[in-house]
């Protein structure tokens, strides 16, 4: 089924671009294929969940949002086709639109911009969401007479203590999250919906992440924020299915038909203070994170993977895991045992003109609710955990993220086919 | 040779390691290395030139500028001797100082900061040079005592026509190259190198790069730029080394005695004006860069590799490689055969705030002679080269890059000892 369904799409378009392109390459068989594996290195588009989410996350991201900046319903809905069509190409490696033919009889530039021609699909997810002003925008405008959609669970986030966000950088009527092995095949991805979307969306932000910093899988080794700690030692795994359906996925009780099967994205833009960080003893810093810096075991004791014992105490009566430590305010024993999946980046944006880089933790965070499952934690964080003094939060995004595309969907596939419906 | 050296430096150090560190892990015995050949995936430091120059180039790369905030010039070299020290270490895939270990009896920071562990040396090379603001400062002071050692060759570029400079991104008295395999790799080395230069030297940009724009051997495919073109194709290769003496290594001859051996980089920010490309027809984008984009081969024929023919016309007369066209205004035979290394980065750094993509060329030259070899070629590209139309230069620098530091040189190794001497 998923091989027909490909089969659908790129056969008929290689039978196409084969007459036409002097640009007649496509990624998936070129010689100089980068990504680890060569081209079985694809990650499957089609299913009842967008990739990107439980998918074992890839090293390398580029994450978009975009303003639209149309009134017509119908221009958006074709856009959000083309999209889909070119989402299935790509993350399978291939070009977007007719194997780089040039489109149309008259001269026009080619269809696919053609930088990641020969790196194959590098394990490419593209996943998408929609932001609360899509429903209804800043002028409180039902533009797209969507309102009434609005999912309860897509909540304004709230302002947290220490919050110092750039509204350049927040928000958003759309957004895309392209992973990938190589960070190449991840931009050209994003430009070429961008460039798909010409008149529809403009761009409103974007942001570049050079290492994964959660696993969300048991095959994959946790890797360090940089901070220099493991992250995500106990996230949400892609194995755990019934935690993700209590977790992550929407369910069709939760008030919002069309998203059943999608997720909520709370996207943050977290600088760190490097410099000031860097000054702080070992003995600080694990104090402060809860965990040993070296092997990311509890302070209590154990391997990485021991649960914390928030109640053994030192010599000197105090916790040992300390009481505004980050593992500690952090932990799902904390907040009801609800858990987020975490799919964050590091990232680095050059120096502030002070000497300091700017640099820190672009973190994405996959739930079910966010008002019960993101903002309790980040309130409690801001407010009590040790970290904070090390951190500014410099950017905030929420998103409902919609189901996935069936395999079934036909030439016509569309992502937010459920909201749309037939428009 | 080498073994012994790094013998010297790193078993030394693993043998005080071994007995202070809670965090005693090393990167290349972890078992999560990343890296695409793992722990055989390093490039050696010493030598005779430094390493990054003509050393295939990796996919990644992070790029920092300092300036050095002391007027003590031993500050200055003992953070050069702690920068060499280190640099050995962290491109055999080692942290910084003693495996990282906390340093002295007090409670301190660790050594290294961390987030490397596990990503393995990820053919990592670090590549140092100077700007001339460290020879007379910006108010004419000779504040090291090294104004009469300036390289004639370290010139102070041109403004060219068409160029909008930030000066904030642009010069810098000490530079520091990294590129690797991995970019969290990169990252941490020059993180860790700021941190090694607290209060000598502040940050004053940095840049990454995430995709290689050429390639510096004949074993690598060549590489697009985000023109979606081939880029490099007639670059200087390191197994051509009567041509690199001639264009790349400073030569005693030139004047200046401490550069023998070492190189000059041009480092320039050029912005694409990527939306307006990506609506020019293919034929158009062809006729600027004189090539074919999907083969890359010059318009007059053959294969990538192919010579163009600059004489060859058309039907209507006219020559089929145009006259303003990238390849016949960039060609050495315009510049009395005179080339370049070049070894540059795709860059992006966000959106600009009117929904365009901020994102280029990270330009990268080397070269035995900027007056001769960049000026020339620069100025003709920014007068006549249709190319120019979607361009903007927006940083400049140029530095003097050391020659390499001899395996012989003993535990006080420095980068730059030909120019400090014995201070």
């Amino acid at each position: 089924m998923t091989l027909s369904r490909r089969a659908l799409l790129l056969g008929g378009a290689g039978l196409a671009g084969a007459s036409v392109g002097s640009y007649a390459l496509t990624r998936a068989t070129a010689a100089t294929d980068r990504s680890p594996a060569g081209t079985a290195s694809t990650v499957e588009f089609f299913g009842d969940h967008q990739a990107g989410i439980v998918t074992p996350a890839p090293d390398r991201l580029y994450f978009a949002a975009f303003d639209v900046i149309t009134d017509d319903v119908h221009a958006l809905t074709a856009m959000l086709r083309a999209w889909t069509a070119a989402a299935a190409q790509l993350t399978m490696g291939a070009e977007v639109g007719e194997f780089g033919a040039v489109g149309g009889p008259l001269p026009a530039p080619p269809e696919d911009t053609g930088e990641a021609l020969g790196l194959g699909a590098a394990n490419l997810t593209l996943t998408f969401g929609v932001g609360a002003s899509l429903f209804t925008d800043t002028d409180g405008n039902d533009r797209f007479g969507l309102a009434a959609k609005r999912p309860p669970a897509l909540i304004d986030l709230p302002h947290f203590p220490g919050d110092l966000l750039d509204p350049a950088r927040s928000g958003g009527d759309l957004c895309v999250q392209a992973c990938a092995d190589d960070p190449q095949v991840a931009f050209h991805a994003v430009r070429n919906l961008a460039r798909l979307g010409f008149g529809v969306v403009s761009m409103r932000w974007s942001q570049l992440g050079f290492g994964r910093t959660s696993s969300t899988s048991q095959a994959q080794a946790t890797p360090r924020n940089l901070f220099g700690f493991k992250d995500g030692t106990e996230n949400l795994k892609a194995e755990e299915a019934a935690e993700l359906e209590r977790h992550v996925w929407a369910q069709a009780e939760d008030g919002s038909d069309w998203m059943a099967g999608g997720s909520y994205l709370s996207a943050r833009r977290i600088n760190m203070r490097i410099e000031t960080w860097d000054r702080t003893s070992l003995g600080e810093q694990e104090a402060i994170i809860g965990r040993a810096k070296g092997s990311g075991a509890p302070l209590s004791g154990g391997d990485e993977h021991a649960a914390p014992d928030f109640a053994m105490q030192g010599s000197d009566g105090m916790p040992i895991v300390a009481v505004d430590s980050h593992v500690r305010l952090a932990h799902p024993g904390r907040h009801g045992g609800s858990r987020m999946l975490r799919r964050g980046y590091n990232f680095t944006d050059g120096s502030d003109g002070l000497g300091r880089m700017e640099a820190g933790l672009f973190f994405l965070a996959f739930v079910r609710d966010p008002a019960t499952q993101y903002v309790p934690v980040q309130l409690l964080l801001a407010q009590q955990d040790a970290l904070s003094e090390y951190l500014q939060h410099t950017a905030s995004a929420i998103f409902a993220v919609a189901p996935g595309v069936p395999f079934a969907a036909g030439p016509d596939a569309m992502v937010f086919a459920s909201l749309f419906g037939d428009r």
